[in-house]
């Protein structure tokens, strides 16, 4: 069959195993959708904006392990998606990321819709190639999946590229195994741990599955280091039945307290610590002065989980990891706060469901402790920093695993970054039940203007965070792309609509007007 | 007075007459926000997404002639606000756009929301700058103000640099003439307008205006050269009492039908004719092999209008322009289709109104000849191709022109990248009527994938421009954002909220239900 270029990238990817395609594609990916109709094994989703097409990569990727790809029209189809492509690039999610690009010779003549898709690219991808041929789309593709098991691979195809005939579908490339860790490295750490002196083991990207927490578990419990995760996990595994581990705290002083003392902090997974901003008159780094940082296992193409479970045999071989027992908060009554809303979560939650978790200041104190008997689930968190990436992650996450429950806690502010993921969610029927943690504000930024010691209680700065003029009503909202919604007032509301959305299949929403707390 | 950066940029910023402040702001940018407190000749209008803050600068640039300030956080901020800043380089709209970013010295600690400002600014600003210390901030916002007079200035601006002391606010620079067109070159293009062979003048940019016309257009008259203006100029004025042109044609084939048979182009404010996307087969230039290509003046920093006034006075000293007619369509009847709305926007268009449009194939076989004898008006198109323009492009123009009505004319598909600018329209209380042309398609596309050549029919193909699964309801989704909306479903209907909505202050959607021509 004399394939063109497009078919010979769908073909590839296909035989590479990518399943899925989320897809927001433009007259220069029309080829690209064309091949999609003789590819059936491949699922196109369509997003109505790039920020969920590849947010919602970036949650399939974190599930199922594997890359799904993206398909985005030219420089601003890329830019619309870089802030979430940030955010999977932080969390090394596997993307094998599609930029259309104008035909080769097309681009001298500076036509409107022309950018340096190369340059926006480069900021978020671990890998980035420009397709050159049809007969070597093919092998382009293999090495691009090949290159997403480290994370973001971009691949920019021409539409000429992609036109022209001469296509070669390409095997799939030998994937590329994970670094393991030195037996030296595995001794040197272990001799730490029995120092007797105050050591935190800080627990990071795959370390945080239950292979790896049971691991570093039966390490702490043999030799009392203290296990901390990083700040924001790609995918933590918690709950009913899986170690129990503290998170490092958003807050500079609160993680130096975590960390005071230390005087061996080895990472697993993880970087060294580092203040999520500067703030005038406080260190950046948050490693304490009294420690020295060892890095059992680095934090990309290392094998963690071997790591761990390798230390765990030398120092603690007898030893059963301590798992936390199941436990789930009463339910709570009366007027929705910020500070009991969470216990509704953690009193109602499903067997193996899956947390996209965006509530920011909403959750940041009470979520953790509300579900952390909950059954076992896996928590998605923000891992870059760029808002508005709860519902996207949740969307993809839902088309990596159709049979779990997705759950997604959205602050009010974030969720109208991309709040056109409800429409993916009701065009592909998802379970996936959005509670937005509707505050009426950017609460986050009123914490920072003080964190940061900006002069402040002006009118006209704090209306810059005010989001009551008008108020939002996320029942309208997501009414008008298809998903059912309704409000909760009371935490007996939320339970209520929390539960019957949970019953239904499809996707929910849940307006939760959260009261100023007394 | 002892300031801070962030407080000698706001105030150089006003004393430059930057007067709005389109903002999205995160931590690193929060002393920029207090400094706003201080300086109440600036107004802050808050953006729920980096895209209609962008793109309300550029609507404010068109309309206000000098630029706004935008307040983006960190990459992300810029990266989501980068397909309307591509939008705006392409209309040359003058905007400052503001990007806080880390600490300068916390940035080697490569925390989460670290990235490439710098190259993500490249691919769109036509200046870049990085603030380095407080004492330059001032010198350094004068002169983003004095390059935003020829595009996109982005001034970069890490969180130490605002909090620190020692701001000195600076005076404005002198502003940079526009470079006039010199006599040789009036007196050839003269030369050639009356050489008797088919003239093509192609206007752009400032050309575009009401002086502009009238000067083409006496050139015209006086020597039979034939008028087109740019296929999506910045603003375009138009209707009643305004010399008439036509634009170049969207589809390549019909742009080269109206060019086909020119011996002389010749360009004011704009440049050489280009396809807007490659085909297979067909050429990328549009400009005929027969026509030899003459600059009367270029499409930056140049004076068109002198330059075309100088021509009008050399060829066609006595001559007045041909000024359109007033008249309007009868207001139609019946079910709304892509053929008859335009007409009840020409029925009722209110006088020295300002159309943002971005009705895409709704619009283009229809709306320029229902509106050409319409009360006089501004037309702003999408001028780099990026869909999600129009709303923030409206809200914009309507902060610069609050005593104008602005009509947004958006296509359902297109709407959905930058809703949110809904929720700014209903905050600021702006004279926005937006008309949501909804066919429940991706409609363009199923044109492209047509002119592309791709092999089409296929379900699933398909199945990527379709939005009917599950239907968009923009009554309801606009209602959310605190602005008050309604459904058309016949012409009648239209006409009735189209003209309810213009005697109401503050912003009205209508959802357009087109049905399919039949």
């Amino acid at each position: 069959m004399n394939m063109n270029g497009a078919q010979a990238l769908a073909r590839t990817l296909a035989d590479c195993g990518v399943e899925v395609c989320f897809a927001n594609p433009g007259t220069s990916e029309m080829h690209f959708v064309a091949a999609l109709d003789e590819t059936p094994q491949m699922h196109a989703v369509l997003g109505l904006f790039e920020g969920v097409v590849t947010g919602a990569a970036d949650g399939y990727g974190r599930l199922a392990g594997k890359p799904a790809a993206t398909l985005l029209h030219l420089g601003p189809g890329l830019g619309n998606g870089l802030a979430n492509l940030h955010n999977a690039r932080r969390a090394h999610s596997p993307i094998v990321n599609v930029v259309g690009d104008h035909a080769t010779y097309h681009k001298c003549y500076d036509p409107p819709l022309e950018s340096d898709i190369d340059g926006m690219a480069r900021a978020v991808s671990s890998w980035v190639y420009r397709c050159a041929h049809p007969s070597e789309v093919g092998r382009d593709a293999a090495e691009a999946v090949a290159a997403a098991s480290r994370g973001v691979a971009t691949l920019i195809l021409p539409a000429d590229v992609s036109w022209s005939r001469g296509g070669k579908p390409a095997a799939p490339n030998e994937p590329v195994p994970l670094e393991t860790v030195s037996e030296q490295t595995i001794e040197s750490t272990a001799a730490i741990t029995r120092s007797g002196q105050k050591t935190v083991l800080l627990l990071g990207g795959t370390g945080l599955g239950q292979d790896g927490l049971a691991a570093a578990s039966r390490v702490a419990r043999a030799t009392g280091v203290t296990l901390l995760a990083e700040s924001y996990p790609a995918r933590l595994r918690r709950g009913a039945g899986v170690p129990a581990v503290e998170r490092l705290a958003y807050r500079a002083n609160d993680a130096l307290a975590q960390l005071g003392g230390t005087a061996q902090l080895v990472l697993a997974g993880a970087r060294p610590p580092v203040a999520f901003f500067a703030y005038p008159d406080k260190a950046s780094g948050l490693v304490p002065s009294s420690a020295t940082v060892h890095t059992l296992a680095g934090n990309e193409g290392t094998d963690v989980v071997d790591a761990l479970t390798r230390l765990a045999e030398m120092v603690a071989a007898d030893i059963e990891p301590a798992l936390a027992p199941a436990s789930r908060p009463a339910c709570p009554s009366g007027p929705l706060t910020a500070r009991n809303w969470a216990d509704v979560i953690g009193a109602l939650l499903p067997e193996n469901s899956i947390i996209s978790d965006e509530s920011l200041t909403s959750g940041m104190a009470t979520l953790p402790a509300a579900t952390a008997g909950a059954p076992a689930h896996d928590l998605l968190s923000n891992t870059g920093g760029a808002i508005g990436q709860g519902l996207p992650v949740a969307t993809g996450a839902a088309i990596a695993c159709p049979d779990r429950p997705v759950i997604c806690l959205e602050a009010d502010g974030s969720a109208m970054y991309t709040l056109s993921a409800l429409w993916t969610q009701a065009r592909e029927g998802l379970n996936v039940t959005t509670v937005v943690l509707n505050n009426q504000a950017y609460a986050v930024l009123r914490m920072e203007l003080q964190l940061v010691g900006a002069q402040s209680g002006g009118e006209r700065a704090n209306d810059l965070m005010d989001l009551t003029r008008p108020p939002l009503d996320f029942v309208s909202l997501a009414t008008g792309m298809g998903v059912p919604a309704s409000r909760a007032t009371t935490a007996e509301e939320l339970a209520e609509e929390f539960e019957k959305a949970l019953a239904e299949p499809g996707p929910h929403l849940i307006d939760a007007a959260l009261t100023a707390q007394s």
